[in-house]
């Protein structure tokens, strides 16, 4: 079969012909790929950004965000049989130690098992994972439509999760960064709060769409952009600050959005948070960090999209394509997602 | 009546002859007091850290750690009568605001009405705060063994209290810093968690007070700190740590301390927190900022003294030698609380 | 002035002149009643339901979901200027308690001081209340149609935030009685979580309403509701039953449709709760009362009509006109809530 | 291999020898027994109570309170090793439905397949579970001393994690029902809380235990212990209920000691629950169901057994002497707990 594969880091991946994967235990899925979106973190994992902290042995088929059908399944599954669409967790997690005991699947202590990181990613025709990973798809749902929900989706519902019960009637939350996790981000906290949407951005089209999945209000995300909330929050900040950018000046201006009391979350990575401590202590500031998320997190996160709640923006790219879509990332030319279709 | 009053920044506190303070509304306490708690706060005050945020007409009597009996009362009050002992919480708030409304005094609309620093405070005979900010004292409690507690026990119990559902069974706190807060602070965590504690400390005598009141480990703040931390809770760092201290070395390291999905709760100010953003999110670590605490964390509190189970180490001072004791205080002398008794 | 007064429990209320009421204390409101709702708990009241619980000295002026504009201040409000529309809560509680402290009005330690019941209430041109108890409006809402919300909606919104984080993404509510609760607490629930509402009354011009306030399904309240309800939810039951009603068959039928780890909200009262312990323990239901609410609830209500998220059915009587309003609500008459406006 | 089993309801189990059981499944783990508590359920089950609700086939080794050592394991096991010491969870759950996937283990959507109830369980020389259901014990820890928290103890830390937050300083507990559970309930009170703890039974014997474990007051539960535990709580009654009894005079007497906004929290079942609407309406109380608990509570549990906080009160019998222990019991002659060591 097809498959794009990194073969050494700060390389370009190539498209090859890999053997198909099998079932080698009796907890294996392999999923006929339906959709496998593109992702900052692909970037950054050619770029051997996790290379230090993450040991891995290249090559390795690229993909984290999965969806499709089941093509195999090993002796003891008993969640899906053969033929079902799925979305897959990009973790592949034991159910056995404390962290699975309880649902915090990232923490699973054998540490991390990540399609498209540590085992064979979803940029190929087939892939294999474990029947924890997968998740029945609702009636309804079309794989290619879904996919980025598996990773992009699936951290913005983690955070937005944790940020809901700080966003009651009459709060304000900002939403830093319109991109394939941001107006997914938007689109949630308006299903989920009655809070007052501030879309942050410093490009106009994600301004648009921000605008297009129901931001009440956008700001550019320029040497202002901190005033102009304030200004829109009566001068107090946001009760909440989502930051999907992470870097630059984006993380100094976050934490200026921030209330009294309010939570600064932080998703985007690689830049640096610096503030004085009197700054967190005397306003009584959270700064809470988010990964990824929890197979509980995708469950709800297909309920929404269920009611038609969260629509992904995708463009998508055939495999062979998948140059593209990765150059289309890198220049800023998408706004959503784009999803290779095997 | 005698006071310890603040003329200028940078300048020492006088003791000086003032008249005695009158009830004026129909809310308003006098309070003869028991005993008054040195705090660093107002070692920071007098050096008038905080005149650019809190803006304050000189001179003011210092003092915001109060305790006594009631003195006299205005026609509307009905919690306390003349004679009763009361610890005294520092904020005077209005408690119709919507922050009142919900408990959470020191973001009271009406500002900050802060005993000892933008009202005059206890460092005297007598000092008039409100009904609002006076708790009868519990039986079987003298008010100047108690007087640590309406600032550094109060804070304390704030942060104590968001700590300890996060405290279950088999976990670990660390507490930065074993002064006035902190051997409270260790204490708290004893009385209310099952939760081993490792105390931190660049003093040895700090680290005795800490084993004393029931640390379970000690850990001199040097350059292995974090090392031994890890190797206490088997390398995987801490599921809490407190920061007493907020500044210098003891931020980064306190950050060091604190395992994958922990909480890093901030209380004392003074230096910059710096952190790349990935070392937040990945680990998806929390940073909570700290400060004073709500009056139903001081009815908390005075229902654990009224156990026993929280002994402040204090040592008293008439109030005369108010000079004394902030010296004392300022060269680390004092291991606990030093008070002034009127 | 012209007042609605009760003089004899099981009487009629009678329309009298009695004299306006004044400022007696600095922290009294006087307010121009601009529409009362008209309310089943008044039907109570009148006919002694409450008399041997809470001692009331007749003659009394009823009308407890009062909104109007302010009159006449005492000298120490300071969050209310005379002409300021407000909505009032009805309980005039101390603000310095612990129950206040927390925001638990309900249980303020002075008792209730409730108006309509143990204070003069809104059926009338002017009622005399306290700071504690105005709630200023937002611009854009008027009094005559948000008066219901000072009970009915209170009352709702209270319930329904403590039901929101229990109604993740895929969860079901069931909303029992469609009346002037009921179809507030369809709208509630509709803005502020993703649940699917069934509404079940016994009326079928209450399902009408439902449907039209955004019910997804309706079933009716007859022999098969329990059936319905597990056939709407899978076979599970729901995730939270809220009951309305409280009385006769509707107390058994409600427990019956509670999902296992699901929880019963009792609103309404009158009948009795009959359960044989392992119904409970087994499948861990959570029973769980529910009376008025906080003044905190009613600003996030007041939040949410800002944003046009819950209009109240109403329909106006001029004061005179009190006893049809009472008796059309006693025979059913009204869907939604009959308002009186002076 | 020797084992005590069930043939048929209503009829004493017999002790005869039965094949060793095997490794089937990868997941699979036999248990060497090195204690199995005898609990009031193996009388309910051996009367037939649960036959209804629960379809076993007959016959069945009794015997769900497991403790031992690893005998041997299948090929997919992980977690444990040949000749580790464990303490086993009676259900075996899946770990791949939603309610696994939030470690809700006693909801898994395979159904109950509970030891000693649905599976062969303990009273015996060897059993078979799986990996998910054993859990090693931490050093230090004898299997024969902690069998009983195999079910008795983790039921109690199961609804003592939903009491805690409710237990804050200055509140206080009643503890309805003093025997295997019970006595457990005080420990971990009084290690998890600083709350006062009220026991409550009808057995002198039985309130001398509860002293002996940490019990701060005792009530007998006679005709006056409901005024008796008012007169305890200053007239107001207790935070929170938890009863181990759940039949007879205790479920009416258990909500009278109730508090406004306090929770009963039931465990104990048999009997029924009759309350008016407005009993639970008006001082808002909740009810709240608990059984058995999550591998999550036993792993708590375990960490607080390691720190000497829950000592089980045993009594120990050889398995041919199985039917002494369910006699004693039935005649209310063992104070604490029952363990079959064979």
């Amino acid at each position: 079969m097809k498959a794009v594969r990194l073969h050494s880091y700060h390389q370009p991946p190539r498209l090859e012909e890999v053997p198909e994967p099998q079932v080698r235990d009796p907890h294996d899925v392999v999923v006929r790929v339906g959709g496998a979106g593109v992702c900052r973190t692909d970037l950054h994992i050619r770029d051997g950004w996790f290379a230090p902290a993450v040991p891995t042995e290249l090559p390795i088929t690229l993909g984290h965000e999965n969806s499709g059908w089941v093509h195999e399944i090993g002796s003891a599954v008993e969640n899906v049989a053969v033929g079902d669409p799925v979305i897959c967790h990009p973790q592949q997690s034991c159910g056995v130690c404390p962290a699975c005991r309880i649902g915090d699947d990232m923490r699973c202590a054998r540490g991390l098992r990540f399609t498209g990181l540590t085992r064979d990613g979803g940029f190929a025709e087939l892939f294999a994972t474990t029947d924890r990973a997968v998740l029945p798809l609702p009636a309804g749902l079309r794989p290619a439509d879904v996919a980025p929900h598996a990773d992009a989706g699936l951290t913005v519902m983690h955070v937005v999760r944790k940020a809901v019960p700080l966003l009651g009637p009459g709060t304000r939350v900002v939403v830093v960064g319109i991109g394939g996790l941001g107006h997914i981000g938007v689109q949630c906290l308006r299903a989920l709060t009655t809070a007052e949407v501030i879309a942050v951005d410093r490009d106009p089209d994600a301004l648009k769409l921000a605008t297009g999945v129901g931001a009440h209000h956008v700001v550019p995300a320029d040497e202002q952009q901190v005033e102009r909330v304030r200004a829109l929050t009566g001068g107090e900040g946001a009760e909440v600050v989502i930051d999907f950018v992470g870097e630059g000046d984006a993380v100094a201006a976050a934490v200026g959005m921030v209330r009294a009391r309010g939570t600064y979350f932080v998703v985007g990575y690689g830049g640096e948070l610096r503030v004085p401590t009197f700054a967190v202590v005397l306003p009584e500031i959270s700064i809470v960090g988010n990964a990824v998320g929890t197979h509980d997190d995708l469950r709800e996160l297909m309920a929404l999209a269920t009611i038609g709640a969260v629509p992904v923006h995708t463009r998508t790219y055939p495999l062979d394509a998948f140059a593209d879509a990765m150059t289309d990332l890198e220049q800023g030319r998408i706004h959503g997602r784009g999803v290779l279709v095997p």
